[in-house]
């Protein structure tokens, strides 16, 4: 695995670009992501090119031999663009145009601002498309960032008509496929569609589902257009996006289709505080981040692109400016971070940034380097974890073992008709696979059209929507699998199937969900040695239920491999359904403390201490041999053997 | 009592209209509501009217033996209507224009959409009006849903400065009226005042009243358009409209009359979650709905009308959708919630809906059948309920008991300027009523302005404008009456009365509100067995008071038979108060345990289990005859008997 | 010290204004505040003036003896005026202009109706400039209330563009200052910088901090403007604005350049309530308010105009209005409150309002009549009050003590980056001027820019923005001086200074911030007998620490006189510091129970027992004389004594 990091030269002296390239090199990175915030600098009025300062600052860095991840600057128009056509920013719900004075200011649906992305992008290109420093080019940033892949502009609501006549071909299919009879919200032609914001009270779930798949849609071919004018002029460099954390608002799996390798911006501590974790979690790891944050990601993001390659392209150092509060990781943390993602299969952790900036919105935000140049607790501990990195060298591939499929589209639609205000769909997925992890288990977390047949077990926390063709699929794998609630709940319409909840799904195992329940915080319906939350559903079944609950509703069903589980996880039995599924499958789990987490890769186990105790793995050594760190592994501390 | 639900010909495949109409009769129901959202589907494009396939499901619903109640579409003007003239929708407070996309997308006081609601609505009277299956008219749906009353736009604008120059036929006395010499906020002539919306600080109270008033007369004038042309138009037939439940937004009395009955949609689950309860009583009585929510309306609706017919238009009959938590309720709840309209003398109750729509917003929202015509327990029950009415048969009318007055215009005094952020007008009201309920009292909720002549005890919890005929007709009484904080504390301006509150009340008992105090929650006054929580009043009269706190301020006045409360009601105090009241009036209470409820309809008492466990009921029944039920009324269980 | 009212003679019949005079007079008052919102009655249309009645009205006052504050209308500017030109309102972050219908609906940068504020207030400069009633003028009312300093209108915009080009000549250096390269945000021109409103993410702080400055700005050269008119047309009479309580928006020193007295409108319930206080404070001083509310504002105020001229314009007298809940004031509270601020050293305690107005928006707010003209309690406290100043007599001036330094540009730049969402400045000054204040020590709560050589000692809670000056001053003085956290942190462009914080306070204490942190409530590190909260910062230096926590971090330490926090405030560390720098000044230190504050002005020793039970101060005494009051305080009470 490599290491890097993010740098601004045009926000440095010139002079001092060639010192800091060298002490990179020094601190054991080898790449370099910059550019992608330089428009102003590239063109800093229309038309007018300034290639030179960028062509010495490549000069500078490939000179020390570092690889140079190249950014197409377009998350930041300058402020000439925006004036030239004002219309340009996206809408927000609220249907304010999103001013210029920050970042992101754009609506994915403007075609004049598309032509000019192209032409930038182009120009980006052709000067540096075949720079033997270039390796890689990082399309834009953080798509989404700031709440940015809805808008609700002119150029959104006509590219969405656009959308629905390719969708729909006629009107009369896209009334109906909606049920706009419901409330004589049929239309007549296509142009009477609006985006689905500020009407009276909720718009039909349909139409902001298609709104939002086609939000999503617009992400997808504002990225491949750069993408591909990219490829033409640049062979042979990698082509990355860098996603973020905890967001679904685009379908990662398409736009991951376009890219050579899936990247993301690991800032654990400020998903930690601006997330769904209760407050004993956000004191508990609160200079850690939960233990299963950053895997999650790293899990996810590798089953974003077809070759399974993955890496940070933004790693936190240091505190951040960014969350409600921002507390600086606990000694070592930085370190771990790193190493965690490399038993996770990244080729790349960059940090973000080389050296904290002292002007502007992240002049809180730390770097490798503090703000004086000298080295930042968080520069101390990337060089460990290059010394680390080397000393465990290349490892190989893992075996495939647990799959947990993920639905970007199930998330959309959960948001449109949640049913219960604590029904939040990646909470349930990160639930679920906080459990496979706490059992010690290697997870994918991979695409609903992914093929599954080398998995040994496979867990679908929900999917609402469930295609044949994935029923098919399942019918033929001969490994347990799980299917949560309200999988099969709805048609690719947003309607409820003729034959009920879980729809297809009755093809594999006979049950039909009769009625659903969400309960408010506080009422629960108890069980042996759990107490089921948020989510039940009465179902109608000849079998008789592996679990019930105390007024007798049924809420785990199995049919041969399949299980069906009624209600929202209740975190006792989750686990333990999961650790009986991979005893059938055969694949071994663990009991772990609930601050240690560990994962195999190729031959090597890593254990990650995220408590702030030390913690004793001797247990799980099974005689291995420890070839990073101790049995006895202090707070923040990592540990890797292998076994024979 | 009859039994209907709601039904939705044009959702559903022509072929099943006959079977569902069977099923409907040997359910036990007799009637039907059809229409209210069709427009789009009657008059797809404009004046192209599409009458046939209502034609026919009024005769497949009328064969088959079913009465029916058919909507005016108003609530859902379809697309091309909306786009013929945009400035039809309301405008929010915030100032947006409200979209379509949902229902109720159109502003009141727009003339142009009273032209088109008046053209449709005489085309279906023209059409129906005179169709024997057609028993009864229900105009627009839920008038107020989803924040619809107050409107900001410019056609608001225009009928309030007309609305203001009928009142006060010259700026002079608007601006005497309302203090505007306060801040300089004194007109020139109508034609400047605006509504009050978007002011930097809060704006005149009074002028906040007045648009109050306004918008509610508006509502008025638009519900006697259309039931004026339905007279005309189709002779013998009820007037209907179907209010919501807590909902104060619009003065229910002036629209009930030009009504022949009030009915309402009865959602106690919802109401129960949606509105101010404690997380206590929200869990206690989650499949249940707190104990006083449904038959506060009853009781309340049934003094919407002059005649006091009322119905219930729409019964809750499984979980809904548009809760924060949409749990189901406990079995037996469809029933008891039926059979309690009926002991408060409902005419109808009639289901929402049919059959579950398996598309659109409300796909969530049960049905007595399910999406796939499976009957749903709420049909089930539906059929029991049938059962026992025709057991029960035709019972008599009710002595007249308790008056409980409530005014809508007190709802928003007290909104525009509460003083004291907890004091909340309709929670005062359903205090005292509850207070009543549980002492097993029989309550009338009226108009301030109905003949209080038979009536054996009046509570008016709040009345801050009191007028001088109240006053003499309290006057002329000679039964015990109790008086609320703020009584009197106004004028019809929206003024301090210059002798101060309670202002006309000092006829009847001598006293003089000093001072008033809003508290913070955990501030409390204390008293002998309870604490002055909210409110609380400094009077200064020549009166011994008949109940003080603890720093000697009283509380409760008395001077004959009227009784005056200087503060929040205090829970034990106030049923201790209404049981010595009912004792002077000579009226029976009882005791009753927390989950229990009663009533008397002609000679018939019914009991209610709101309750999880068993309630034993044997101490109640003295002597009488059960006809219904047992002695140990289980969880939802319904008892009724006979005393000789 | 005098007492006055606010009179509003056009509320009331001319008939009883006489009488209104007399019983003033009577009360034991001297002054009255007139005319602040009467521009409709004084031009109830354009250029049409009506003076008569004012002219009656400061008549009839005067010679009842009564000195007049004469206030300019200009917060109210009549309906008439805002039709004319429709752009003066302000606009609020949101975009959305602010209408007509309260007060305070304009933009100060409007250029239009800063022209009509000069045309009326130089007609009525002209018609009493002179007028031998009129001793004071207050301009406008209380800027800045219900959020109008920072506008975003058109108006505001040109203005700021204006304003920017004064500052920084060309665009390059406003680019370079504010660090736009960061992501593409430069400018070409100041005509394309914007209001930093409605960004998709947070805007530049350094942009925010401008416009914070740019619109302080604005509301000086507005009342400049008006003070240039007044002193020219009444020479002699005070100029006086009233300044609201806990307000930052604007700079307070600035505007008090150009006046001749602070005024302020002290309202201790309503600020206890709103403000940021605990629950447990907002209930033990539900009815006294906060002990240091008012103190605070005193010694705040005293240090706004040069001379330390300062008063309380409006005292609250009984409940007000505008709080969410609104309970009355302890008997005794008034009296107390006046006395507290003859012991802080006013010039004039005016009770805010004579008689309780019957209609308009604040009906609810009580005065010293009640609507009736009964004398309402808080009008018997003010006559105790008169009576026991006449006692007191005129006392002299107080040695200068403890000199609290408060930075309103602090207040926005923090705000502007809080960096943790409980940093707030503010709050961090009241907290160490608490501490000061449980001392019993007298504070000055200063600029940063004024003379600290009497001081014998100095108190900075924070200054980001460190000038070279003020470390010169400080170099030169020899007393303890201590900086708290992120003193020094900025520069005067919102940049991390280049030797990092505490920029050039290292050249008085050698320490370096290598690292801050901002900790969730719940977070905390632990020292001795006290637990850091909120902030922390790791220290680089050579000194050793005089106080660390548990993980070894130092958070006091000491260079000779000069002492720097690291961390926010723990109450018992900072009292501890506080009491030994005290010390080491040869400052005597008390220490006081909870609800006792004592103050000296001259030779005499003042006490307030804000608790709710009896306070002996027998041992604070000192052998001293009784003058007011006795030794055991009554709640609510007060004590005066001298010390030989």
């Amino acid at each position: 695995m490599k290491l890097g990091c993010c740098y601004y030269p045009e926000h440095w002296p010139e002079d001092i670009w060639a010192e800091d390239a060298k002490r990179m090199v020094e601190m054991g990175l080898s790449q370099v992501r910059i550019g992608e915030f330089a428009w102003s600098r590239l063109e800093p009025t229309a038309g007018q090119y300034e290639w030179e300062w960028l062509d010495r600052a490549i000069k500078t860095l490939g000179d020390a031999g570092l690889e140079i991840i190249l950014g197409t600057p377009t998350a930041t128009p300058p402020k000439w663009l925006v004036d030239s056509m004002p219309d340009m920013v996206a809408v927000d719900e609220q249907g304010r145009p999103r001013k210029f004075g920050s970042r992101r200011h754009y609506c994915f649906s403007h075609q004049g601002y598309r032509e000019q992305c192209a032409r930038i992008v182009e120009a980006m290109a052709q000067r540096y498309g075949e720079n033997p420093a270039i390796v890689a080019w990082q399309t834009d940033n953080e798509y989404g960032c700031h709440d940015t892949i809805v808008s609700y502009s002119e150029a959104a609501k006509m590219g969405f008509r656009r959308w629905l006549s390719d969708k729909y071909d006629h009107v009369d299919a896209l009334n109906s496929a909606w049920g706009n009879v419901f409330w004589s919200m049929e239309y007549r032609s296509f142009d009477e569609v609006e985006p689905p914001n500020l009407t009276v009270t909720e718009p039909n779930p349909a139409h902001v589902l298609d709104y939002r798949r086609f939000a999503s849609d617009e992400v997808v071919t504002f990225n491949k257009l750069q993408v591909d004018i990219l490829r033409a002029r640049s062979p042979g460099r990698d082509m990355i996006h860098n996603y973020m954390g905890f967001f679904t608002e685009f379908d990662h799996h398409d736009v991951g289709r376009d890219l050579d390798v899936a990247s993301w911006d690991s800032y654990p501590l400020g998903f930690l505080e601006q997330f769904w974790f209760s407050d004993e979690e956000k004191l508990r790891y609160t200079r850690q981040g939960h233990p299963d944050i950053a895997a999650f990601h790293h899990d996810l993001y590798r089953g974003c692109c077809a070759g399974g390659r993955w890496s940070v392209m933004e790693q936190q150092p240091g505190p951040v400016n960014w969350a409600r509060y921002n507390p600086a990781p606990l000694d070592g943390m930085v370190r771990l971070w790193t190493l965690e993602a490399m038993a996770h299969g990244a080729e790349l952790v960059s940090y973000f940034r080389w050296r904290q900036a002292p002007f502007a919105q992240e002049q809180m935000h730390a770097g490798l380097l503090r703000p004086d140049s000298a080295v930042a607790p968080g520069g101390h501990e990337a060089a460990l974890a290059a010394a680390d990195i080397e000393k465990l060298g290349q490892i190989g591939e893992t075996a495939k073992s647990v799959a947990l499929l993920f639905s970007y589209e199930a998330a959309w639609l959960f948001e449109a008709q949640p049913q219960g205000q604590s029904f939040r769909y990646l909470e349930l997925v990160f639930e679920m696979y906080s459990a496979l992890r706490q059992l010690g288990l290697n997870v994918d977390i991979v695409a609903p059209d992914v093929a599954l047949d080398d998995y040994k077990m496979v867990v679908v926390p929900s999917l609402p929507i469930l295609s044949p063709s994935l029923v098919e699929r399942i019918a033929k794998l001969d490994v347990p699998v799980l299917f949560g609630p309200r999988t099969g709940s709805k048609t690719a319409d947003f309607a409820i199937p003729a034959d009920l909840a879980p729809g297809p799904l009755q093809q594999l195992i006979p049950l039909k969900v009769a009625r659903v329940e969400s309960l408010r915080p506080g009422m629960t319906e108890k069980g042996s040695d759990y107490e089921v939350t948020r989510w039940i559903e009465t179902v109608e079944t000849g079998l008789s239920a592996d679990e019930m609950v105390d007024d007798g509703r049924g809420i785990i069903f199995s049919s041969g491999p399949v299980g069906y589980l009624a209600s929202w996880p209740p975190a006792p039995l989750i686990k333990r359904v999961f650790a009986a599924m991979a005893k059938e499958a055969e694949i071994a789990t663990l009991d772990l403390p609930r601050d240690l987490r560990v994962r195999q890769l190729g031959h090597v186990h890593f254990a990650f201490n995220y408590g702030t105790g030390d913690c004793d793995i001797t247990d799980h050594l099974q005689g291995g041999e420890l070839i990073l760190g101790e049995a006895l592994i202090k707070p923040a501390g990592v540990a890797a053997w292998t076994v024979a």
